[in-house]
């Protein structure tokens, strides 16, 4: 098996009508995926209410996550990472329509025990 | 559980002295990894052969990667992602001394059957 080379921030697919996620490497209990926005928002009135454990990245652009129970978005900007435990609800507030939001999701099965490491506290 | 955030390419440790490795999230058989590195580049004859597979991400910063078998280099910078099967032999051929390089590495074990998604190819 050779390796692959790919560049995330490049050949972004078009997204003006609506996100698109690509999987780019996957596992048992495992997701890692690739999402560019471009204006999109969550539905009015929807949360994720997710059965994984997800970190989150912002490679390029700016967004908003609301976080249930928070009464502040969080702005979010290049190389901001945010661990959502399992069942953390929250949606998209907001991202940027006039340049693509790049994001890396990492999914994990509550069965393989994510958990964030004290690092990602330090702010 | 309350989330965590945490940026990625602020508060970076100081590497002059020495690559600097921080666990981002952990499960089982999954580690996720932000490294920073400051002209480093692998001992003279050193290969990492790996039981896991990696998928690392130059986030900041520019790199070369010897992959065993290649003619030629990997030269890596921002967004570019190698997914390195298990027992890909690679060595870091070259940092640079003058930025840090702010790497995310995703490391599987080969019982969680990770895979490369197709996504990854098309460079």
């Amino acid at each position: 098996m050779t390796p692959s080379v790919f560049n995330l921030l490049a050949s972004l697919p078009a997204a003006r009508d609506g996100e698109v996620t690509q999987l780019l490497l996957t596992g048992k209990g495992v997701r890692f995926e690739r999402i560019v926005s471009l204006g999109q928002a969550s539905p009015e009135g929807f949360w994720y209410d997710q059965e994984e454990a997800e970190l989150v990245i912002v490679l390029a652009g700016r967004a908003r996550l609301t976080i249930a129970g928070e009464s502040q978005d969080r702005a979010l900007g290049p190389g901001d990472a945010v661990f959502l435990p399992v069942r953390c609800r929250h949606r998209v507030a907001w991202t940027d329509p006039n340049h693509p939001t790049v994001w890396l999701a990492l999914l994990i099965d509550p069965k393989l025990k994510p958990s964030a490491s004290r690092a990602m506290d330090e702010r």
